[in-house]
């Protein structure tokens, strides 16, 4: 023990995060970490049976439209393993759409496990092209499954559900949708769309604090799946099985991210459920475009396409921009943004979900201004 | 969203957790909570590093000893499939010595995986056979690995490390070790041991909050595994090069639950380290061993065997003493205590760790004592 032990930072005021998670989250969400509950508790057992409840009904979901929402530890990340790999038999086969980071991973859960599969790839700013779909579905009978990202948070792009769903349903396949940055915000309808398994996570719309991530899946589906799970501990129907029996997740669970979680649901309701969050992301969303658009900034997407979630810039042509000073600039002015994940262009990122607010963007904008002037770049900024 | 939020259940207080995880953990780990730090920021990326070194310290290792400490989201299971689906090669073989749940879990695992395995079982209160992982060793060259649990919180037995381990080096075998509810508190060798991998997880002894675990890997032994992993969220070796080379987790962190653990580790230094924090569960399950022999409790473990985290009870004879009313009245005095996990016998444990003292313990067999006599059993208990 001859190290120093490790101190967090001191802070006089936490950052604001425009990032896509881990978001800033409420006093309130917070708060309800103070508390250490025992996983094997009755009292606990009810928060999480209470938790399971609301999450369907975010969805817009009764208990008889036969979903079952299922918590799973660890990022949203396992949690796309998890529905993959319990979703997908053996001797399936997996079809994945990717037009971002977030479909390429996919690919990349379902290489590490062995699972036949094939991509249909489409350009980062442009949506799958459900016709390429239908093609694929209709030559390829080995396909069971097809993966969708429902908002590509490597861009922010909201690609539309309607059009690949009706190709899978037309074929009979099943769908799973990652809406890890959209549901709690954007309302998806799971019956209508045919959705097998959607997957999201603590921190992201709901804004609760990081730690596992939730799936939302269609019951008929997941007990086909059989009792041979691909992992322990990523065993879907496992879980399940667990939460029905015994009222507890088969591992310990994440206590105080889902006692946060529990508030955070109830947070969401109170702010109208997600079209009132949705609606304070929209306005988020808005103040940024305009703010930025004035300053010069060119977004990445066409706004047909681009969603409330996330905003992709691109970096300005001034050469006095480099994007690791105007970062420093803006996180020693109390705000972090999110740098860029494309491969092709230079781009950052600003998110709009979290506890932000329209004047949070206006503010941001006011010290985007006000770094651009520090660096030296001219305003309003050249095209780049 | 008609259905009402769910509400975490009032509590005046707390109640204390005599339980394995999640545990009662200090005010100032919790507090730590209270903040939202930015995965992608350098300040989070320093607390990351500062943890990883602190856990190097715990261990008694500097950093040219040659291993290196690895957070992995999810609870300990995650970290234990992560530890054994990334230490064992494709056409690998593993050894499991069960003696427990916990070890049968790590069978599963492997079985899920399909690992190619073997195991040895030993009775649940007695340790494993050291000639038998010698002989099966001598027998079996396709065993490349061999995992053992250390405290196996099953009974609350401590396995004794050296004469597999022994075994193991003597055979050039890599030994994978369980240490999920002894590391922080009972020291362990991992060089003098030839400990390749060792396991544990954020709530244990350490007294953080759940959310993730931690694998103390040789590095010379994890580098050699290659870069064809089984599983992507689980990539013990991915995990470890993206903290090395952007200081950051692959796929978003528990951040409120790494800033607690911070804490958590600066209050273990501030204790004495293993050493200190080691007596003090001693001291523990002490008065807690002696109080409850006095009211005719029969310990499962020969007092040998026996570690100090955690104690089994046989439930008592009285035909008046139920297992369910038992806990209730325990409940109703503050009181959580932890059910027991055996086959053949009926036993009930009581954890050691957390933030519990002497007085704790004391106060717990008052309470044991009070509703045993609220159920009508006789004091002493006549023996079981
Ligand atoms: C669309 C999408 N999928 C998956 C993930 C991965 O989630 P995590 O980082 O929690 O593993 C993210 C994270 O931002 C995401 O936006
Ligand atoms: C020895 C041992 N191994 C593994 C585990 C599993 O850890 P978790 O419940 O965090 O998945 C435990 C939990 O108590 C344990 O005591």
């Amino acid at each position: 023990m001859s190290d120093p032990a490790p101190t967090p930072p001191p802070a006089a005021r936490d950052k604001l995060l425009f990032t896509p998670g881990p978001l800033t989250t409420s006093a309130g969400v917070k708060q309800a970490m103070l508390r250490d509950a025992g996983s094997w508790d009755v009292e606990f057992h009810e928060v999480v049976r209470g938790v399971r409840r609301s999450l369907l009904a975010v969805a817009g979901l009764s208990p008889d439209d036969g979903y079952d929402a299922i918590p799973m530890q660890g990022s949203g990340t396992f949690g796309v393993e998890s529905a993959i790999g319990s979703a997908v038999p053996r001797g399936g086969k997996l079809l994945v759409l990717a037009n971002g980071a977030y479909g390429e991973r996919i690919l990349r859960i379902a290489e590490c496990m062995d699972l036949d599969r094939r991509v249909l790839r489409s350009d980062e700013t442009a949506p799958p092209d459900a016709g390429a779909v239908d093609a694929a579905l209709r030559e390829d009978p080995a396909i069971t499954h097809v993966a969708l990202v429902h908002c590509e948070t490597t861009t922010g792009i909201l690609n539309p559900i309607a059009p690949v769903a009706g190709a899978v349903r037309r074929h009979g396949r099943s769908l799973i949708l990652d809406a890890m940055s959209s549901f709690g915000a954007i309302p998806i309808d799971l019956k209508a769309e045919g959705i097998d398994y959607l997957v999201s996570s603590a921190n992201k719309c709901i804004e609760g604090v990081p730690g596992f991530s939730f799936i939302l899946a269609r019951r008929a589906a997941l007990e086909a799946t059989g009792t041979r799970p691909r992992s322990h501990s990523l065993d879907l129907l496992g879980q399940l099985r667990a939460l029905e029996s015994t009222g507890q997740f088969r591992f310990t669970p994440p206590t105080h991210a889902i006692l946060a979680f529990a508030r955070a649901l109830a947070e969401l309701e109170a702010e109208g459920g997600p079209a009132g969050r949705g609606r304070r992301y929209l306005a988020n969303h808005r103040a940024l475009a305009s703010g930025m658009g004035r300053l010069g900034f060119v977004p990445l997407l066409d706004p047909a396409l681009q969603g409330p979630i996330i905003t992709a810039f691109h970096h300005p042509a001034d050469p006095a921009f480099r994007f690791a000073d105007f970062y420093k600039g803006l996180s020693a002015r109390g705000m972090i943004i999110y740098p860029g994940k494309l491969t092709k262009v230079d781009t950052f990122r600003i998110g709009n979900i979290g506890r932000l607010f329209e004047a949070d963007m206006v503010q941001l904008v006011h010290a985007v201004e006000d770094t651009l002037r520090e660096l030296g770049c001219g305003l309003p900024l050249a095209p780049p």
